[in-house]
């Protein structure tokens, strides 16, 4: 594990300057308990028995939850407008108008039975480091945006439309609000015939930021208070077909069976080897497994299996899958069974993060006395597409016990504020380093 | 493997009257043409596209195929009649009204999709041999009965109903003909609430024999032309649960997870080792396997498996299930998961073959100059059933390719006669032998 104060200090020698301006003398620090105050009422909006919430993207929980988040923004002094995909935008002005807006987004939509920190905590800390900045009367030289976009856990639909590559066959998918995405966006007050208008452009965003849960138990578990997040990994999927020869599970003497689930057995266990064998964070997974025809009585004669495999180096996933292949090529001739692999179209390419954004936050965090870890995001993020258009950064909490998608999703009081916390220093030494140079 | 010839001479040398009575010198031979030819028609009734029979018991075709089969009986001079469970009964008088009956029988109803041997070649053999007999104006000291047995492949229910074990909630049961076991035996000609009249107890029945193809691949692998049944295997389910942690596939690192998906694969692969590193020709099998929450970035929480373990010795099943137990023991704690077992219902004794009648099948064989295998039947059969009241015995004859339970099921017409020649030989055997004594 990389000892991250060791980095920092690198970074302070390195780049005394960059140091200097992650803690300015003065910087604002949120106020936990109005934070807080603000995601319990949050919560209220699609709260479920279990005491997390449902509140999918276009559902009148959905909707309801978006007109609270937009009254804090008016509070904190925000000039509030809907883009075209209904990304929720509260704009602060720049003083110098020449400078492109710098981005602060997350979500307020969540899953069905899902919890009352993934994505709120960004925007609930989004607003308030924008009701900072305005209590403390600082005025940044770029416009600041804090953005709840739009149907994030139904494929990121908002920040999609913002880097323009929002597809069409998308706009026709329904979720369980009952509403198409078209429909979903119209029912929040966007535009879904006019989403050009969301299209923001390479130059028209200086920096995107995102503070949001870790929804693993890393933080947790090393006792970090931050992490600094080096990227979103890449996913990719396959699909294995093992096909052996169905027989009588009576009838057929051991050494005379083709079967195919034995075979899959093995190529799961590869699956897993492979991505352990290797150094590095890469993983891989098998998640979905069917076997045919699926009778007790009969040997499988063809499996069905599922194959992801995720990291920040789309080279590391390829050597991966490599090694599994290979494996497959010894399983199949030893079992008398075929492995085929088949690409599936559900791949996202690795987003990383804007190095010299990692280090303001790293920065950033030690100046307010936190403990950092440079890690990176299992899962996807409205980041991944903004890093199109911009350098991006982000900010992670832990998760108690790296519950997530789940009404036991948990982040502490304090740990948010300091996420918080490092967030307005971030938009503070952001806005002085002039990334966008 | 046994060396069947081996044993053949050891049969001789310790039972010379016995192997002098398996081959009286002018033994009747069957006309090979005319059970093809029966065989043929008799694959009329249901034909399907594929070249078999969809002849499910309690259909049209199944009753329309009964219809023909009454006919073969009567032509070969048999008494024939209905009993309470639809069971069709060719009969023919004995010179010891005092003896118990010889029964020869097996089924013609077949699975959906079926083929045109398993079970017709018993049923077509059993009036091939009572036709040598009166051709040839043999009298035996006991009454003779060729059994076509009520719906074989929905649970042995004639057979069952004959054993006085066919239970009240089978009769409910609805196969793909439409009709319940209930109104089928009624649609059949008999009647279902007289069940206790088809029933026979022990001491009314000498001897049973059954041909039957071998529906596995060994005979036609180890070139061997009969196959003498050793017993019919016991069948044990069990249904294994393995709990782990669901969890997010992208955020959770490799040496966090608790994957019941590795454990279930570590466990499969158990299940094949447990039954192919004992002695024996005990089979091991997992048929079904279901993962959830199963989709491919989520981390398996829970798999369910099926487990059978099939042998003729009841106490090998307990033995192989055991290894598997105390494999699972050590699988558990290594990847953080429980791995629970439960016994399922459906679970089938071994049904073994009476010693005397293997020793006169397999002397009847080597008189005609057929090589021979002592075999288990991995398969379940009608004899099962009638093995609680009476000494059994089975004859099996190659299926090429071991391909049952399909139209592509094959076995040759001089194999047939092969079986038919046996069994007839044994038929006499056994009537001279005395069994019942």
């Amino acid at each position: 594990m990389i000892d991250s104060r060791w980095i920092w200090r690198v970074a302070v020698l390195f780049s005394p300057a960059l140091a200097a301006l992650a803690a300015p003398p003065q910087s604002p620090v949120a106020d936990s308990e109005r934070v807080q105050a603000h995601l319990v009422e949050l919560a209220r909006f699609g709260a479920n028995p279990e005491g997390g919430v449902s509140r999918v993207a276009f559902s009148d929980a959905d909707i309801a939850g978006r007109t609270y988040v937009k009254g804090l923004m008016e509070a904190a002094g925000l000039d509030v407008r809907l883009d075209a995909a209904g990304n929720l935008i509260g704009r602060r002005e720049g003083t110098d108008p020449r400078l492109p807006t710098m981005v602060v987004g997350s979500h307020t939509d969540s899953v069905p039975h899902g919890g009352n920190y993934d994505g709120d905590v960004g925007v609930m800390g989004g607003i308030e480091a924008a009701q900072q900045l305005r209590d403390r009367h600082v005025r940044l030289r770029h416009a600041l945006e804090i953005v709840d976009f739009t149907d994030e856990e139904g494929g990121l639909v908002g920040s999609k439309a913002m880097a323009g590559e929002l597809s069409a066959a998308t706009l026709g998918l329904v979720n369980s609000s009952g509403r198409s995405v078209r429909d979903g966006i119209r029912a929040l007050g966007g535009d879904p015939d006019a989403l050009a208008h969301a299209r923001r452009s390479s130059g028209d965003v200086a920096a995107y930021l995102e503070l949001h849960i870790e929804q693993g138990g890393t933080l947790e578990r090393t006792h970090t208070d931050i992490g600094v997040v080096q990227g979103i990994v890449g996913i990719h999927w396959w699909e294995a077909t093992v096909a052996g020869i169905a027989n009588h599970a009576g009838t057929t003497p051991m050494d005379q069976r083709h079967d195919a689930l034995l075979a899959a057995s093995e190529l799961v266990l590869a699956v897993n080897a492979a991505a352990t064998e290797l150094p590095g964070r890469q993983v891989a997974t098998v998640g979905r497994i069917q076997a045919e025809p699926g009778a007790p009585n009969v040997i499988p004669g063809r499996v069905v299996l599922s194959i992801e495999v995720r990291d920040l180096d789309a080279a590391r996933i390829e050597a991966v899958f490599e090694r599994i292949r290979a494996r497959a090529a010894e399983i199949a001739p030893a079992r008398g069974v075929s492995i085929e692999f088949r690409d599936l179209e559900a791949t996202a390419a690795p987003a990383l993060t804007d190095t010299r954004i990692q280090r303001i936050i790293d920065s950033a965090a030690h100046a307010l006395g936190l403990t950092t870890l440079a890690m990176p995001s299992g899962a996807g993020h409205d980041a991944q597409d903004i890093a199109h258009i911009a350098p991006i950064g982000m900010i992670f909490v832990p998760s108690v016990a790296g519950i997530s998608h789940s009404p036991r999703e948990f982040t502490a009081t304090a740990d948010i504020a300091h996420g918080v916390n490092v967030l307005t220093r971030a938009i503070l030494a952001i806005d002085a380093a002039k990334l966008d140079r």
